[in-house]
């Protein structure tokens, strides 16, 4: 068995070295169903929301050699700002640094290229966000539909369906699972498989802990299709 | 534009610096709603009861420029404990001695005065938490009636609306939202004003992320006064 | 009295020093509801849970004073891996490792022996455990009841009572309380007392903060006996 887990840990808390190498990375680092590059993306999003420096430098090395790219890594860290606040972003840039200057990384390109989005789609959508925000706070609502929505989500540097995927791991990392099942829902619109959906909270288990992802299942549950069922099982099945 | 982000969030993530100085400094901090020294104590807030203590030192130097005083810091801090447990508070205090001792800012003195409070609100007050409290944790009952409000709240170091204002910004950047529409309601008896109160969550997303601030929203909405629209507005409204 | 707090906590939050040497070690680590070997428990808990980790190696020195042997506090660490995340576990073994050397402790040996479970009991369990999560997310829920229950909560290096202890001062720090309430029952069923069970939210008021206890509460009621009362007072009440 491949030793990924420190010798410190073996030797202070034994059982969580054999957790370690025997289930985290010798399963589910390893299981198929979401790509090493997505387990970094999601990994990163949850350390950077959880606000865990200390392990943020070794998960920005490994999703480097996963095929994460700089300016993709950047663009997460940008993300993370706005769905797990400021600090949190700030603290990872200075720590996604040192790697960089490591691997002789330069300076990521700032881009000036937005996706278009469906004006028609827009327009209920930040109805949406009207209608729910204005009695408490119009302000939150108006920098929601002109800058969340209007700029960050419109942004290049990451696709939509990777977008989806780390505000999905952000959310799960916080425990805000009441937003969970929006963010599902476009996560499966951008392009997400119901499959790599439903992987999430096994892979964020270890990375944010079981009560989390516990809290998120059912979250899920509610945007995923029966189809989730073999094509067997759905022919067996009578409804 | 004047240039709030450090270099290396340009260089790691341009998009972060980009909205760092366009829409945070730019525009959030001067929003004339909150007064920047409200900002300041919030910020603060935010920063001690979320563990995000690499920021606590530049923030507690910018509530000094604020007009924020040495001791009310301090009685954020000693807030702070109580509403985000005892190692947060004990970290900021580390890192606020340091900025203390660069601005040459020497002990806080400790004060004896006590606010009065009305008898017969607090016999009410009191009896709302033993119901919740004492079929639960009977103690607890007991140390929140005695200690939390009967000597932490009563403290004259900070004013009831400041304390409010901070206390709310720790219940939102924990995600403690079933406990916020209390809080809310006692700040606005307290003096905080409508405006004020819609504007704390647009500022808190960018300290705690959007998640966060979109929970808080609805649940100030149920204290907030449809004084929240124009007097014109309320003219046109028929009912 | 004798003073906990270190001098910059005076000179900084004079109200801060004085609530933590009056309240918290002057009479919550003292009253006798709960011993302090299991104060230290749910303390590490709250503090590994919470990223606390400048606090960690103090209360692991401390824990060791009260009782806590080295291999039990690895193996909460483990515990909390699963229940708080692997950043948060791995940071904790490096601050506890610095405890251990300057005291002197080996590396804490790798045991075989299991907990033999009821297979009837676990059964019924592994069936809710599908229940609740195949619908979101199948291999969570494999996962749950191979790895979580089937090996982690079989392992003998704590007791389950004292598994039940941290895993609860674990959910209270995280604000999971919706996972309360059955992992309350189950720490019922492992040989917590009820008196022990409604101490735990007065301690972990000042270690995770009051909003944390005071969402506890409720569920812990859930599953307290009206066995709070007293023989006299049962005797009284005419049900």
């Amino acid at each position: 068995l491949k030793r990924f887990a420190p010798p410190a840990v073996y030797e202070v808390a034994p059982g969580l070295g054999q957790f370690t190498d025997e289930i985290l990375f010798g399963e589910v680092w390893l299981r198929p169903e979401l790509k090493p590059r997505d387990r970094s993306l999601i990994t990163l999003a949850a350390l950077i929301s959880g606000g865990k420096m200390a392990q943020v430098g070794g998960h920005v090395t490994r999703a480097l050699d996963n095929g994460v790219k700089p300016e993709e890594i950047g663009e997460v860290i940008t993300q993370m700002a706005f769905y797990a606040g400021w600090p949190n972003a700030i603290s990872a840039v200075d720590e996604t640094k040192k790697v960089f200057q490591v691997r002789r990384i330069g300076p990521v390109p700032a881009r000036e290229n937005r996706l278009n989005l469906d004006p028609a789609a827009e327009a209920i959508h930040s109805g949406m966000v009207d209608a729910a925000m204005v009695p408490g706070s119009p302000v939150l609502a108006e920098l929601t539909n002109r800058v969340l929505f209007g700029q960050l989500w419109r942004r290049s540097e990451l696709t939509p369906r990777d977008r989806s995927l780390v505000t999905l791991a952000a959310l799960i990392s916080l425990g805000e699972s009441g937003q969970l099942a929006f963010h599902a829902r476009q996560a499966l619109d951008h392009g997400l498989t119901a499959a790599e959906l439903s992987e999430i909270p096994a892979h964020l288990a270890f990375y944010a802990g079981w009560p989390r992802a516990t809290s998120a299942v059912p979250e899920l549950a509610k945007v995923l299709p029966p189809a989730q069922l073999s094509e067997e099982e759905l022919r067996l099945d009578p409804r």
